[in-house]
């Protein structure tokens, strides 16, 4: 095959779209399809400042590439989730992609700010902690783009993953997760920021390709807490249709988007009825206590039965303020009028300008 | 594993339900499932007269058996597809079972009575005649439960047919299939019979098992047509998604009818809105020509460009009255006053009653 943009022998091929790149022209036109998603679906502005949850993979780095590259104002975050080897390993990725580009990265550390590690959220029926670590992470990803004045949360997300998510969602028809399923989650609450995935039609694969051609040092390994996960036998199953039939995964996300997600309840919108605030840490929620501060209560007890230090926690638990990272008022406070405790935000020595 | 009902060593596991039973207690439990579906789903009463869809497959005949057994009026029909050796196989199967049975099968000749057969069918893109054999099929069961006068048609779908069925409308997101696909399709017009599918929550091996048990003489091979058909696919996926998590096919077929088709349009019924009569047979349809009268054209067309015989069509189509199987007024007749031609039913010399 020939490249579709300047004919020379093609090194990518977008089976699904019967098109194929060079390794000269096809960064370009995966930056023209982030750029083209941003636009239609109107995820972010020029203007915005976003906020790009990085794990040291090569979708969140490629996409933190992308954006930077396409001039937008993005700036990184990285959840030190206390994964043994594999949270270090993909803790100075981020860091020195960083670094390399003179960008602004800023850290929690679960352990020394919150007192628990994933490990300690460990599923009793499942032994994993997988689902407990997406709620952590939502929580932070939010919470630190709040608190520092982000417009919006852009995440890595690429099809593969959404089209295994919404298999996942469909075999156990989840209808409360399949209505929020989208590509955008608009902000209902002035403390949940809006989070947007600018990668949604582009496979893994393509993802991929765009790391390595642009030479991004990513973590190839996969968590080792996901081994076995759900979500991987559902990605093994859709590339063996993709196999089959290519475009079946683009085919199966974008025709829910278009036509079965308008169907079900609550499309492309966080929760909006009913929201108060935490008792214990001020962040939006349904419940008296937020499913976030429930799973850290768990994570820390689990800590201390096992006689791992959790230090910082239990000393911080009666500060009301701030911590040092909060750019702007802590979202809709509490009825106690503090907010509670926040995360710490580890941030970077000084903050470079993009590089452009 | 023990017999869930009398202790002694189990034959027949049911995974998903984590109970077994011996090979003597194991039809008892079956037909209890079945008789459970028809009630609760309310599919048909005592007193109504049931058409039971046979292929000569394990599922269509363990329904029948089945259906019998616990004292229901069930007859049969086969429609003679003119698939080769299968087809005559297929046959024989449904003739031996009625006879052993003392049942009354009626029989649809497609070469004989409408000039054509399934593999003249053939789809252009794919090579395959599936989905025209569906339409074929539908079409003569509706036609011949209308004439004769049955209250139901009744097909052996079993849970993997319809999960499988399920995944590809999901796949591909027919939202209007998606709506329609359930155990019971009721009746919009009265030339529509109702449809029912009383094994939809019994797996594959489930009917196999019960077929087996009830020494069922049964067409082991799968039609040749369908050979690469994508349902394969989509079952191999299902069934290695059921090995790691028992009870998948399950969970995701009754959470759809549960939770997600009560969100989707037109469910559960056959499209009421804008019926007409199709103005070459006289059966309901939303086009002027129905869609089985346009592939039929199609059929005969190609059969008369192969060269093949089809002797008996050509003659009966400027025939205006009701064929010899008619067993009630024909279904809403057209401005044309006579319903046009219908296919001719094969009857059996005499009708006994069921076996019990």
């Amino acid at each position: 095959m020939r490249c579709h943009t300047c004919a020379a022998p093609a090194n990518v091929e977008i089976r699904r779209s019967r098109i194929a790149f060079c390794a000269r022209c096809y960064p370009t036109w995966f930056r023209s399809r982030v750029q083209e998603r941003i636009d239609h679906d109107r995820m972010f502005r020029r203007e915005d400042r976003v906020l790009v949850a990085v794990s040291g993979g090569k979708d969140s780095l490629a996409l933190w590439h992308a954006l930077t590259r396409l001039g937008y104002r993005a700036d990184g975050v990285y959840i030190r989730l206390g994964i043994g080897g594999y949270s270090r390993r993909s803790q100075e990725k981020c860091e020195r992609f960083a670094e390399q580009h003179g960008l602004t990265l800023h850290q929690v550390d679960l352990e020394e700010n919150e007192g628990f590690v994933v490990p300690d959220l460990r599923d009793a029926r499942s032994g994993k902690p997988c689902a407990a670590c997406g709620t952590v992470k939502r929580y932070h990803f939010n919470r630190v783009a709040a608190d520092l004045g982000y417009e919006v949360v852009a995440t890595g997300h690429n099809l593969d993953d959404e089209a295994a998510t919404l298999f996942g969602n469909l075999v156990h028809w989840n209808v409360d997760y399949l209505g929020r399923q989208g590509p955008v989650l608009e902000s209902t609450h002035p403390g949940l920021v809006r989070k947007v995935k600018p990668l949604y039609r582009l496979g893994e694969r393509e993802t991929a390709a765009y790391a390595i051609i642009e030479r991004i040092d990513y973590i190839l390994e996969e968590c080792p807490m996901a081994r076995g996960a759900k979500s991987l036998a559902y990605k093994a199953m859709l590339n063996s249709l993709e196999e089959q039939q290519p475009g079946t995964k683009y085919g199966f996300l974008v025709g829910f988007l278009k036509q079965g997600r308008a169907a079900l309840p609550g499309a492309g919108a966080d929760r909006a009825a009913g929201l108060r605030s935490c008792v214990r840490c001020g962040q939006p929620t349904t419940a008296e206590v937020c499913a976030y501060c429930r799973l850290a209560e768990r994570g820390r007890r689990k800590r201390a039965r096992s006689g791992s230090a959790a230090p910082d926690r239990l000393s911080r638990s009666g500060r009301a303020g701030p911590g040092p990272g909060a750019g702007r008022d802590a979202p809709h406070p509490g009825p106690d009028g503090g907010g509670g405790p926040r995360p710490a935000v580890v941030e970077p020595p000084a903050r470079p300008s993009p590089s452009g």
